[in-house]
């Protein structure tokens, strides 16, 4: 089976900004933010596209997860709040946008995306992971 | 205290095409839909603005709740999945979008509103209802 860039992600075949990760779970910098802090949460268990195909078990424990990741974020980037995304039609894995807005259109999918050089990305990851240890 | 559209809703002071309730929370009808089957999802104890200024317990609350509302749209609703979307700059109360989507453009907060009759609300409302019933 061909591995989605999730997948490859999980197992490290391709680099990713990580900002926490735990035995079930994995968050990251989406590479094509809409928004500076734009982040990715997604399941290394499951391999399901869909997220109410989880298990209640697993929906709420990537739930958790989830808002520890918000909290962090909402820490060290300046928003007004981080706001939930989950749709999923590009890549065939659960995934759960969390994204920094400021106004509804933030939440605008058809923007343009930001570019960012690896290393403001690194910089960007280290500093959201280490908000995230203190939550 | 002025109240907002959606406390007038909670304490019946307006008309809203609810598709389940519980002492904690309440589901209905989107009244400008996207798609057919909008649905939103509110907390009826907490007016809090924010998701992430829930307690852990009410956000891990509402998400329990969300889930079965999602899976009962999408059992009578169709579509390929149902997406989340929390953004909340409109009304200041915490405020969960369900939407039925095939594409992620389904997904644009941005686009023309769906008119539904007041006929057409209670039969969808109603067959939502029931679904979710059997969740």
């Amino acid at each position: 089976m061909n591995k989605n860039i999730f997948q490859k992600i999980i197992h490290n075949e391709i680099l990713a900004y990580k900002v926490a990760e735990n035995s079930d779970h994995l968050a990251f910098l989406d590479i094509h933010p809409i928004k500076i802090g734009h982040t990715l949460v997604i399941s290394k268990k499951s391999n399901r596209d869909k997220i109410f195909s989880l298990s209640e078990k697993e929906f709420i424990s990537i739930m958790y997860f989830t808002r520890k990741i918000a909290l962090g974020i909402e820490k060290v980037i300046p928003c007004n709040r981080v706001g939930i995304f989950v749709m999923g039609f590009e890549i065939p894995h659960v995934h759960i946008h969390l994204i920094p807005m400021d106004k509804e259109s933030d939440g605008n999918f058809s923007k343009k995306r930001i570019v960012l050089s690896s290393k403001n990305f690194k910089f960007l990851s280290e500093k959201i992971k280490n908000s995230i240890r203190k939550i």
